[in-house]
């Protein structure tokens, strides 16, 4: 236990400068954490890649309130951590190992302001968690489409300051097609107000495209106006077995032919990452009979006409059978069978992880060149590395791949470990070969920003730098993240 | 006739630095412009609200080219006013009175650099002609969904750089949400290769974001990948009349909860622009009986499943009409039909430019506050000027008003032109006291450049400028544009 006077002692001989103490004078007790056991969750990202220190965590209760940290921060030259739920991937909303920077973790900023059916928008705050979202916008009879694995966990306000890609991008984009306003604090402390509503607006530079994905480098996004879409009634949940690589983006081009834009998700399985998730997971079950070279989850989310939905489906999947597409294909009679489906897709990380460390890759490449990516980037590594064990899988129809590796059976897989820069500077170069991206849906952060500037032409690392220069001169948002 | 000898007399005499020398030795003499017959329709605008001259016009045949002469231009301190199609409504592509700028018409770049349909994009130069895009796609069973009045002569680097709006922004977005990526020269000369055609790509700042709707006042688009969809295979053209302003929003509510994203126009024409249109136009007829307030044009796209898109269609309308949404209704039984339809809301411009001079206004509101706008609005103008005619029509479904006012019947029309200013600052307030946009779809360019600044925040005005003074250290490119 550390007792309260132990604790105002520490922080008064680290306060030196008074800053801890006129911020807590903006945000009281309960927007301040200083107790290092307290501060703990703030300071190490989701994958525990990261570990750094802070000065302080603060917990704004309000845009005002943020917008005072930041000025007192910027007159003080004392660098600022933004930080939502912290589920990020690359370490962008984990302070330094210096202890002199400061967290701000939006969590109590967790109002939604205003739903506006008819307008098809709903205004939250930044720390609103996804979820909450999700649910506000259904209990009005709207969907809001942004939907990812951190959902109960991450925060709206991080979503957008990484913009966040996910389940919904095939049909709704990523999440920064999900905007119409922001509200920022900028990195002087004043507050940017831009929470417009519009589906139409053209009186000069679009300010807010700014600050979305800049994790938190250029300003911290306080709350934002979402669209919301009409709540599909029905979705159509069908999983499909295939041999060529190839043939799934000539399915994919039939079936938005025939379904438009309802296709949802068009998710690939390798065999060996449903072999990996049955053999170190329960209730995952094989949906189909025999064993195919890969896999297809797709989604197809009807509004009103449902059982046309289901027919619809159906008779383009029996085309493309006929016509060779496909080998085996089964739509989920239930919703029930619609998650055993998913249950497939969504333990792969889990049962890859399961078999051993795995080294990662996010990588995106225009949709008609996926195969020959996955092919041309296998086959490299196999060379690289004989055995090693390839599962690549993902949001094919984004043709966004998580190329990840597992070690070769039998081997050590520290072996295997010591070989990750390597094994990634191939990956990433072929990615770039094909004119791809070295971070499709996790951005830079600390993880790729140095990598990122091997892949980048030089001018629009220049463009980038003066960018941040111009609206941030102090260097106090975010700095080490992203450039 | 003016002789070559006497062209190249006058050339030489204004060109003592050289510079149009040195830019004719880049483009060559097809690219260079400078007899004044030859220049004048690039010195005036489509409106003829503003006509300008110039040192030369330049018709750059490549982006290199462009690229020289902008850099040639640059190193002698001499503006340059890029130029598409010069259909823009705010004068954003013309030169000023002085004589000294050059304009960067990009005409001859119209190639279409590659269409890849398993991906979904195509990749134009700057001066390929919006129609010669849909045409391609077309040819390839896909849509590229742009689409607006001049389509037959506005080039998509102009409809990038002024974030076109038109008639599929209630399904498809504007032309910036049509982008993937973006080649630009920048304001010195140097070329950014920004041309990724992929779904996702978090790496470091969507820099693509400030060139699109920036009226060339940061660079110039040369290049771009846009995203392609699936072509609807019929469309189902409904006309409907209704008394209640309201009600529509309800209606619009309704149908995409029936009918999903497939709804693709929802165009508000008022019962006086119907009876201008057929006062003043042939072939205008009022597809239903008797009068109603006001009518809607709605348009839904099917893809594949088309007699249930009809069905669906008719099963809302006559649900919407039971409900007391709408007085009557009428679905189109043929292309014939359909175009009779959109033909009074095409007309309602020249229909109403042919009972006399129009003051316009181009605004936006949030889609839920678009009727209380339009009452509010028309009882303002009424009030400050009695018997003034109100035409509020447009793109209903977006919140985006054309609210035009004519004269009053039988008042000398000089009289209400001379309150054009003040009738603008009562509209301008009233949609901006609704946060509302002044310029929905037609940019700032001259014509709203300083009247922007009584509407937009200061700090937003500063971050614009910031911006600008970082791309544009020299203020060469469009200068007096925007800001």
């Amino acid at each position: 236990m550390v007792g309260i006077g132990e604790r105002r002692g520490r922080t008064a001989s680290a306060d030196s400068d008074g800053l801890v103490d006129r911020i807590g004078q903006v945000v009281g007790s309960k927007g301040l954490i200083l107790d290092p056991r307290d501060m703990e969750p703030y300071l190490t990202d989701w994958r525990r890649l990261y570990v750094g220190r802070a000065r302080a965590v603060v917990r704004p209760a309000s845009t005002p309130e943020t917008a005072a940290v930041v000025a007192l921060a910027a007159a003080a030259r004392v660098a600022i951590v933004p930080q939502g739920g912290n589920t990020g991937m690359v370490g962008a909303s984990v302070p330094d190992d210096s202890g002199r920077q400061i967290v701000i973790a939006l969590g109590r900023m967790n109002r939604i302001r205003k739903l506006d059916p008819l307008n098809n928008t709903l205004t939250a705050e930044a720390g609103c968690i996804l979820q909450q979202i999700q649910e506000a916008a259904r209990a009005e009879g709207r969907l809001f489409p942004l939907s990812l694995g951190a959902e109960g966990r991450c925060q709206i306000g991080g979503n957008l300051s990484t913009n966040a890609g996910g389940h919904g991008v095939l049909r709704y984009g990523n999440a920064r097609d999900l905007v119409l306003g922001i509200e920022a604090v900028l990195p002087d402390g004043r507050i940017w107000d831009g929470l417009r509503a519009l589906r139409k607006d053209n009186t000069g530079y679009d300010l807010k495209q700014l600050f979305i994905g800049a994790e938190g480098t250029l300003g911290i996004i306080t709350a934002a106006v979402l669209k919301l879409f009409a709540l599909p009634e029905e979705v159509v949940s069908a999983f499909v077995g295939f041999e060529r690589l190839e043939d799934a983006m000539v399915l994919l081009a039939r079936l938005r032919a025939a379904l438009g834009e309802t296709v949802t998700a068009f998710e690939l399985i390798p065999r060996i990452g449903l072999e990996l998730a049955r053999r170190h997971l329960a209730n995952v079950a094989d949906p189909l009979a025999g064993p195919h070279a890969h896999y297809l989850l797709i989604e197809v989310a009807g509004s009103g006409r449902d059982r046309d939905t289901r027919e619809a489906v159906e008779a383009a999947l029996s085309e493309a059978l006929q016509a060779g597409l496909l080998s085996d294909a089964v739509l989920a009679a239930s919703t029930a069978q619609a998650k055993a489906f998913w249950r497939v897709r969504e333990t792969l990380s889990e049962a890859q992880a399961l078999e051993g460390p795995t080294i990662k890759h996010d990588v995106a490449v225009p949709i008609s060149e996926a195969p020959a990516f996955i092919r041309r980037a296998t086959t490299a590594v196999e060379a690289a590395l004989p055995g090693v064990r390839t599962v690549a899988f993902g949001h094919l129809g984004d043709g966004n791949i998580h190329f990840n590796l597992t070690h070769p059976a039998g081997d050590d897989p520290k072996v295997f470990l010591a070989r990750q820069t390597e094994l990634n500077r191939i990956v990433h170069d072929i990615t770039a070969d094909m004119d791809g991206s070295i971070s499709a849906e996790h951005g830079l952060g600390q993880l790729k920003r140095e990598e990122i500037a091997r892949y980048k032409a030089p001018l629009e690392l220049e463009l980038m730098r003066r960018i941040k220069a111009t609206l941030d001169p102090l260097n106090i948002m975010n700095p080490g993240k992203v450039l």
